[in-house]
């Protein structure tokens, strides 16, 4: 099956690799220029040569060479392990509804909606800014379909109902606990993703007050290992992400 | 909408829960008898009665609380932070194709091909006794159309092409490389689990001289942390589970 | 050089070994008596028997098979690396002059005191019960000369002048670190043992009021490796043990 | 007490410190000049000031600010908390006899020297180039007393017996476990710090095959915390050191 037009195409060298979108442009390289549109005629394992010689693969890429190679960053970013614990932890499937807040870069509700289609993420933001940025990079993605991008303040309330998951990343996580208490569908979860330990504190009396059952607060260090000569853990690194609180509306 | 038969149901109550089968029979609580057929004239969020009156909430489970309460567990079983984090740094998603080797209990196949449906998980064993125990544990899950187990080994070939991920969580994994290279697509991944660092070198070995790129070992240390008078990591828990070994497909 | 009255000897066997001191009684193995007045006809390295005809090694003891086998133990101790760090970190050394509180067991106190005689350590304990045992410990330890216990509470004030190191493990530790700061010499430390995060927070706090320099929180997650049919860190074991927070007086 | 010709001081400001030696030198700091001499009158405490007025305290310094500020460094450097492990767990003490190799810049020699004095140290170094730089380190220390630098191959044998712990951070500690042995006294510790797991591996078979007991690999992770706002760990940090191996000679 030929490329369509406004497919994400990964290129692949050795030496450079690029992520492209199928248009009528033209793409400049290290080592040459290629014309997109010649990519039409081809299909992934095929091979595009730049006006300069050098060959580069066609492979399709998978969501996290578009999150990686294409959008735009914020700042903080959920790293992949806490992600996946969120999945793993909850049983998010296709299907599920997701509230998430806040977007931020959209990273973390691009990540989900890529897990659940043909079910939604619904995702607040508040701050122009973000959301402007949130709202390029869900339309890069190409899950527009099942992202919904609310500007809103979701300390206010959460309008969705019978929600699977709902997803916090933000400075005010404890005013939401009871909105999405509202929210869950029964046997839902809330996942908080606090950067300090004090906070955490705070958040899990309020889920406690909120009837929120099964509290759980798990830090997740990842260490990545060198194998060489020798084998060893590599030196220096992430020694820390954030802490993941889990609470389940079970009554 | 109503229970259906064979539906799997979670009846809650503060100090007991349980992970029923919709059906004619009769479900023994430790507070007095349900007749599992009442529970097709219900909804989730109602409520059902023992026979002595002691009430349970009707929840839908998720996936994980069919694997912990219902399925039959071997001894060694992934942690959901692993299979978390092999979904999130592969791209796993709906419609993949993954293999999976050996099945064992089926945990990991099971949670999976709930991230993956409509794809499908093809998962080898070729022990007997764990053939039988995966069966009975894909069959109970409800995600059978989902999984083809097959009882093979699968040091001797994989017979899938163009495969997004391979998942090995087996003894001899470094001698399923080469045919992991043979049925993954460009750009899929193969995920290899790990009980032993020095396994690791080796296979890590193999994986180059195979033309694997993008190889990554990483280890995750989770921790629990308290929350109650004060706050502190659970002072004793896992620290240490599997080793886990990435590796890309490019070119 | 023969035994003396009232020296501990470890003695060693495969399968047994035992703590005690040359005395004129007798003492119990599994495998049957030894009277200890035969040790004083001994040297470390000669071998002595039991009525029964097993065979035990006498060695000379190090402090720590003195705290491990014949000390009495109180619920929390603290760890060898936690306190190994304390020492290598701010510099104790012979002839250094410590202040400890509070004393619980005494188990800090006669390790630190191994390591500055012919220094000092006075250690501070206001409970009766701790108190006891913790003279009790000191008496065994052999190492009294460099002790000096008081029962006396700490947070009322430290009556010693140009301290090198206080040790605080306890509750109330920011009460003391005003006390803290007068007792220690100019470049002395001092190093807090808290079991949580958020005590921690205020401490560090109080300690930055009272013109403390070189704050620091450290934690300490020591593994075990188990080297065997191959390498792998033990699955399960401590996570944990405290936050040590050092300070320095520095002007 | 005034200060002593050569005597090390540490001269402190809010924003510059310096290690210097009392001498008829000069010391340039970045606010002016220091006559060295004029310290001779003064005691710890007391301040002196600069050519342009600057004011520094004098404070003793300890052994780590001597590592620290004064010595030349070499590339690799055991950590506080491994050094501090190594002391903790094998009951190093004033008075032990230690034999240390390779001694690289000799911190660990050191380090070691300040704690066992009046005991000794023995250190092996064969490399010409290490040798020097750890002479000139032993020198600034002023701890010569109490270490012998052996410019020797100590994988062809340890002279001293009655040892009471070996230390071993080198490239070829496995060809060293027998010289070790013969070396320690009974109830002596063998303490190899390793980067590598897998030799980890061959070290202790080794370890096993020379009759060694109570072997015991720990691998020590220390994060440093951050109190401001909020409490969390450093976000980025060392995340592993080395691998410390135990070994006990009981028979």
């Amino acid at each position: 099956m030929n490329m369509k037009n406004r497919e994400l195409v990964l290129l692949f060298s050795e030496d450079e690799s690029h992520l492209v979108e199928v248009s009528n442009r033209v793409f400049h390289t290290r080592s040459g220029i290629i014309k997109l549109k010649e990519l039409k005629k081809k299909r992934y394992g095929d091979k595009v040569k730049t006006h300069l010689g050098k060959e580069f693969v066609l492979i399709k890429p998978n969501i996290l060479d578009v999150l990686e190679k294409k959008l735009k960053r914020l700042p903080q970013i959920i790293v992949p392990n806490d992600i996946g614990m969120m999945i793993a932890y909850t049983g998010i499937q296709p299907g599920s509804l997701i509230v998430d807040a806040g977007t931020g870069s959209g990273f973390l509700a691009i990540l989900l909606a890529n897990c659940v289609r043909p079910g939604k993420v619904v995702t607040y933001e508040n701050e122009k800014r973000f959301f402007k940025v949130a709202k390029e990079n869900v339309n890069i993605s190409g899950l527009g379909k099942f992202i919904e991008l609310k500007k809103k303040d979701v300390t206010k309330g959460i309008y969705e109902k019978n929600v699977d998951v709902v997803t916090l990343d933000m400075k005010d996580a404890k005013k939401v606990v009871k909105h999405a208490y509202k929210a869950l569908r029964l046997g839902g979860w809330l996942v908080v993703y606090s950067p300090y330990v004090d906070q955490v504190k705070e958040l899990v009396g309020e889920m406690k007050r909120r009837k929120f059952s099964e509290i759980k607060v798990i830090e997740n260090i990842s260490r990545e290992w060198q194998v060489e000569k020798g084998v060893r853990p590599k030196t220096a690194g992430l020694t820390h992400t954030e802490f993941l609180t889990f609470a389940r509306k079970l009554n």
